[in-house]
């Protein structure tokens, strides 16, 4: 058997420091130095780590190990946690060593003291991680992503990962992407005609998801409450800072729910409940982002407020009453603008819930209302700073009913299935995953609150 | 404001009932009615929610609500729970109510008391949550999902989305799906010549990701540790049990790393630490997967062994000197067939990690050994049942090599400027999510563990 050396490589990040270490400790440190003042008797420096948007202060006695003291490199520096002046922690080094040079003069785009525009930033998407921004962002995508979890999973929902291949396409109707093998000698391989031969793979035209809801369904018919977080698409030609082509989509399926209140009082508490989670672990980089995007003034005064509940026919009444105050003309039957809906939700000085929406304006799965069969037991959740947030509804559990709405799909007979063998009544819905992280963050552009953006004329790395 | 009535609907789920209530206890539970026994003063039947594999027992007095109580319906009971003379605990309904008809002569595939094939029960991919087998597959795949989320969030490693769609096709070569618009009227509308017609989207080739280490990567650069659990894709024309069109991969990078065994000893204490976590939860599960599939001689004894690390060499000496032993033909530097990754498992008699590989075998970013160049800091990890559970490396941090690389692929300008700037080593690894559920399961097809599985000719819903 062979045997190797074990290095031992134990340092301290630098998020961890405050909590765990005491003055006089003695500790090493790795990451970029960010920025150098050179006083009389020492040099400081801030370095950097990523596990946190907070700078470390390290001080280095003016000796020989200042060659590597310099903004952008990589230095491992090994010293004693001491109380600075100003009552911060930091290091006081007793050795230093670079690991990299940061070659910040051959073509380096960021500059460790300047703060860049998100769209220069995100020129140079391979290294933005490096940015304190985007880290602060990626690293609380990353706790919503678990606070979403640990919540779902508490509450005995089972999470399933609806395929990202699908030969549904349901909402999609020129909207979607499709796919195939690059291989042309693959797909000749697998030919079996009459199959058209850019089908040959799957036997079938293929698209890209465009959501899991249908799929959700399927597994909670047997399983229960579901849910998942997963990516989906849309092929449109839509620069808006709001979309994307590639994006993550948070969906649940409940079971036995037969009241649209009930599902809107679900929504609301697991998305205050999940926020407040958030906030315990990533308070100081929702802070940072939100003082980079929108300043100081901005809170999240709807984690307190109760949201309300409107229907339809009640917000279009608050719309057409107030139609003098919106550059987008007033339209019944057609849905809110992304203006009207801000409206709304000034209107009622809280998060709202627009439900029971006109059955024209909905996808065939909705559930038909028992008063008023003009209308479907929907709902769309408009929050401040984003507008629309999440889009659900009650689901039509009756067989006939669907198999007879005018816009049931082919080929989605084994939906009727569901229904037919012991079917249950079931409501779901859908958060844009990257849109709450912009009402928890404050920014604007949804490009930059996913790892690498995927839209109109952008596919890079 | 609209005010709707709030239905109460608290009825309790099957799996927590001998957790949470006593006897005597009145309980409203709803499911699917699996079996009827119909004695003399009273019917039994197992009633069945998602919730559990175990059924529960429900008597009903012989009156006049025994209507419902017929296989497949989905019903609500009320009752008192009491201990059977058995032990176990049973519902003695007061009142009986079915939900929905489960019209199992109506084409219902599945019978409720019989055990069917998995490749039967395949065929019916929307219905299959509703089969014991699937359900208690379904539950493992989320805790198993959750008990690695949690782990890497202990161990201070960010999640990243890696992204689905990629302009990069590095490990691909001719097994990569392509992506563009449905429709072709879009591609002219946003056609930019020279881009070729079908690139207009975005200006690029794209595919499916084949993998999202080359971008975890890019931001454990910035941000430390990262990982994903993300679905993959590869175009082959394989109909291998362990292999699909579309697959979840679990991808760690680790930053300061500079040491392979290091990095075997993570995984094996990652996966060791995830297994045990597993357990507490769906131990029941697993065991019932377990007895489903390999019978009652599966153990996971892999968990108590210490795990073994062969170079490369001295596992190619290991087969060659039993080549007498394989069905395939052994050749050397070609790397092994399944056959022989488990002998060597089986000669080890503990899971295995395989190291130091020939360079001319593994891809380019693969870290040169600096005691051997004909090698690489590679690693196989080799498990019982599976054989390849684990594929990883130290990456080349030296830009110059990189560069030098005669595979190094074009387009890749952005991953040598990772390292120009203040690099770092790090070293990472995969594992496929699926085999690893096979691994606990012992299930032998790999489209049994995935909720809807794509592979040659088939993508269904």
């Amino acid at each position: 058997m062979l045997l190797i050396k074990r290095l031992c490589c134990s340092f301290q990040r630098i998020n961890a420091i405050t909590k765990t270490r005491q003055p006089g400790d003695t500790l090493e440190v790795r990451g970029w130095i960010k920025s150098v003042r050179r006083l009389k008797n020492n040099v400081f420096f801030d370095i950097s780590d990523g596990s946190t948007m907070q700078k470390f202060q390290v001080v280095v006695p003016k000796n020989e190990q200042l060659t590597a003291v310099s903004a952008g490199n990589l230095v491992r520096v090994l010293g004693q946690l001491q109380v600075a002046p100003q009552g911060h922690y930091e290091l006081h080094a007793n050795s230093l060593e670079t690991i990299a040079e940061g070659n910040l003069n051959s073509g380096y785009p960021f500059s460790p003291k300047q703060q860049h525009d998100p769209e220069y930033v995100r020129e140079y998407l391979h290294l933005r991680s490096r940015t304190s921004c985007t880290a602060a962002i990626m690293r609380l995508r990353h706790k919503t992503q678990m606070a979403l979890h640990k919540f779902m999973d508490k509450h005995d929902f089972i999470h399933i990962n609806t395929p990202i291949l699908t030969t549904n396409d349901c909402e999609g109707a020129g909207e979607v992407f499709t796919v195939q093998p690059d291989s042309d000698e693959l797909l000749k391989q697998m030919s079996r005609p009459p199959v058209p031969l850019s089908q040959s793979y799957f036997d079938s035209k293929v698209y890209l998801t465009v959501s899991g809801q249908l799929h959700l369904e399927s597994m909670s018919y047997g399983l229960g409450n579901t849910y998942t977080i997963s990516p989906a698409f849309r092929a449109e030609n839509c620069k808006s800072p709001l979309h994307l082509s590639e994006f993550y989509m948070f969906e649940a399926e409940l079971v036995f729910i037969e009241n649209l209140e009930e599902l809107c009082r679900f929504i609301e508490k697991m998305i205050k409940s999940v926020t407040n989670d958030i906030l315990k672990f990533s308070e100081a980089d929702i802070q940072y982002c939100q003082n980079q995007t929108v300043g100081e003034n901005f809170n999240l005064q709807w984690l307190r407020d109760t949201w309300q509940i409107l229907s339809y026919d009640e917000a279009s009444d608050i719309i057409l009453r107030n139609k003098e105050k919106f550059k987008t003309a007033v339209k019944s039957n057609e849905g809110f603008s992304k203006e009207q809906e801000l409206f709304l939700v000034d209107y009622c000085k809280a998060p709202v819930f627009v439900i029971n929406w006109p059955a024209a304006q909905k996808p065939f799965y909705m559930k038909i209302s028992r008063e008023d069969s003009s209308k479907v037991y929907a709902l769309d959740l408009l929050m401040p700073v984003v507008a629309e947030l999440c889009g659900g509804s009650l689901r039509e559990c009756d067989v006939n009913r669907l198999q007879e709405h005018p816009h049931f799909p082919q080929g989605l007979e084994w939906y009727l299935e569901l229904r037919k063998f012991g079917g249950l009544p079931t409501g779901g819905f859908g958060m844009g995953f990257e849109r709450f992280l912009q009402l928890l963050t404050g920014v604007k552009n949804i490009r930059d609150v996913i790892p690498f953006p995927r839209y109109p004329h952008s596919c890079k790395m």
